[in-house]
């Protein structure tokens, strides 16, 4: 197995290396841009990691790594533009620096090339085998992204509910990603099945991380402002589980005014804290990693192998950014 | 060979019988909505007539003359929401009787839904073909889009530039349609070929007509408003050669008060008059129509199969709506 480093180099290489028609630029340009976002990459070294814990040369499945990589921005692209957010990851998105329309046009063009990429160098058999994933996961992320919209308006949602929305938004993707990589190498099924359940537990430890950061993060580390979640009253773990249990009726005063921006956050936030909300968030995170190391047992891996898929797993406890 | 309306039942039927998800509604209403439009399936009635052209029966390319359908569809909706535009075929836009992100969502759902249909039922080997060929098509409809997007800005686009930019947005499809047929058909080489030439000849016509029906058509019939091209001063074939050879200076005024509308209406289709451009844009559409089936010549199949495509062609000289 080679290090994280090594995988990270070898994606950003790749990356790079994408050859984009020259013209029209207007559809290109944005695409490359949004490639070029110095993101952890944790689906593509998902992919590529996974097809090397089979045995296999990482080149084996580089065309499935970007797929599964340009079809995550495609989403990132096309959420923005729904969710109207100005920024991300410090730079303006694609429909702020061009324009709506060429964000809405470049994501389906991204949304093709991860089918064109996905399918490149396979036989016949193999491209059905990772279309037909890619085919599935799309479809549960798309469902999720519709369930988190719907959640906005519905002041009913369960945890269950929640854990199931991010289940379809995020961390099939993450499973997707694994399974990807096993596939190109030829894995047996129990083990993609495992190293699948695996990408899951992961997403969802990271999802419930990214909505604590949100909340207890360290501004500068974490790179984007704190309590943005409780601004904009967006049903997370933590909120929905203070609408359930708190009684102060702050969960449901109204904050009109955007000078009590400060006011809100700290108050919600006191609100958590009684609970003890960001430790139980914690703890549940904590499960959620297990559940993921445990997975790990069924794959037929080396142990040098099945300790990175540790260590991955073991960071998103404590992940700042 | 079946007739027009033999093929339009089995595809009505056909999209009337896709089960979506009952859940999360939100996503799978819109397509709903979106593909029961009433249009003329031109698309999918290639598909279905190119597959029996060849001797075999249309249920062999069912599922492909849906993926066609679909990604067209898709297209539709995504472009009217770049668009801005609030009405098509009569009814509210889905992001106007939704909202815009719905759109969007629902777009990318019908776009992957189309590559799944693209390839259920087929061999591992046939799979890969059709996608090939539906993501070709669909790169090359995204470049016609945003060619057109960028001709909205540009004044030095020529008549060349134009029919280029209409046979990646409209025609190519089109071609994509018989040739997906004739795939499914296992037709040789050259005859699919021949009968791709002949849809994206075929399409040339059709969107030239589009064209001379904004400005020459009977508003009754047409379903549409017409003029609309002139009063968005859109490039079309009229309007950029008429901006060649006249020298009134009309095609350079500005008409800014909306109760202009109609005196700008009147006044371009004066120049075009003048140029006669009406006649010269029906001589071309003719051109189009007899290279279309030219074409026909070098595919092989029964006399009935071809006069078929012939009638389609014929069709589209004189089409009213």
């Amino acid at each position: 197995m080679q290090t994280l480093s090594d995988y990270l180099g070898i994606i950003e290489q790749n990356i790079k290396e994408i050859q984009y028609p020259e013209r029209p630029s207007g559809l290109y340009q944005p695409i490359a841009y949004t490639l070029d976002c110095g993101g952890k990459r944790l689906r593509p070294t998902l992919v590529l990691a996974s097809c090397e814990a089979f045995g296999r040369d990482v080149s084996q499945a580089i065309n499935q790594a970007l797929a599964v990589e340009m079809f995550h921005n495609f989403t990132l692209l096309h959420d923005d533009v729904m969710d109207g957010a100005d920024m991300r990851r410090g730079r303006p998105t694609v429909h702020v620096r061009w324009d709506q329309r060429t964000a809405i046009l470049s994501g389906d063009t991204m949304l093709t090339l991860s089918g064109m990429l996905v399918r490149r160098g396979c036989t016949a058999e193999k491209s059905l085998e990772v279309s037909r994933l890619l085919d599935k996961t799309a479809m549960e992320v798309y469902e999720g992204q519709q369930l988190d919209m719907d959640f906005e308006s519905r002041l009913d949602v369960t945890v269950d509910d929640y854990m199931e929305m991010i289940r379809l938004k995020t961390s099939v993707l993450l499973g997707c990603a694994c399974r990807m990589g096993a596939l190109m190498a030829d894995a047996d099924t129990a083990s993609a099945d495992a190293l699948y359940d695996y990408g899951v537990d992961l997403g969802l430890a990271f999802q419930l991380q990214d909505d604590w950061l949100d909340t207890y993060g360290d501004p500068i580390v974490f790179g984007k402002g704190i309590g943005g979640d409780i601004l904009n009253d967006k049903k997370t773990w933590l909120s929905i589980m203070a609408r359930a249990e708190d009684t102060s009726g702050i969960m449901n005063r109204r904050f009109a005014r955007p000078d009590e921006d400060y006011e809100k956050i700290e108050l919600v936030r006191g609100v958590y804290d009684n609970l003890e909300l960001g430790t139980r968030c914690h703890e549940l995170i904590d499960r959620y990693v297990d559940r993921a190391i445990g997975h790990l047992d069924k794959v037929a891996i080396t142990p040098a192998a099945r300790q990175f898929f540790i260590d991955i797993a073991e960071k998103s406890r404590t992940r700042s950014h």
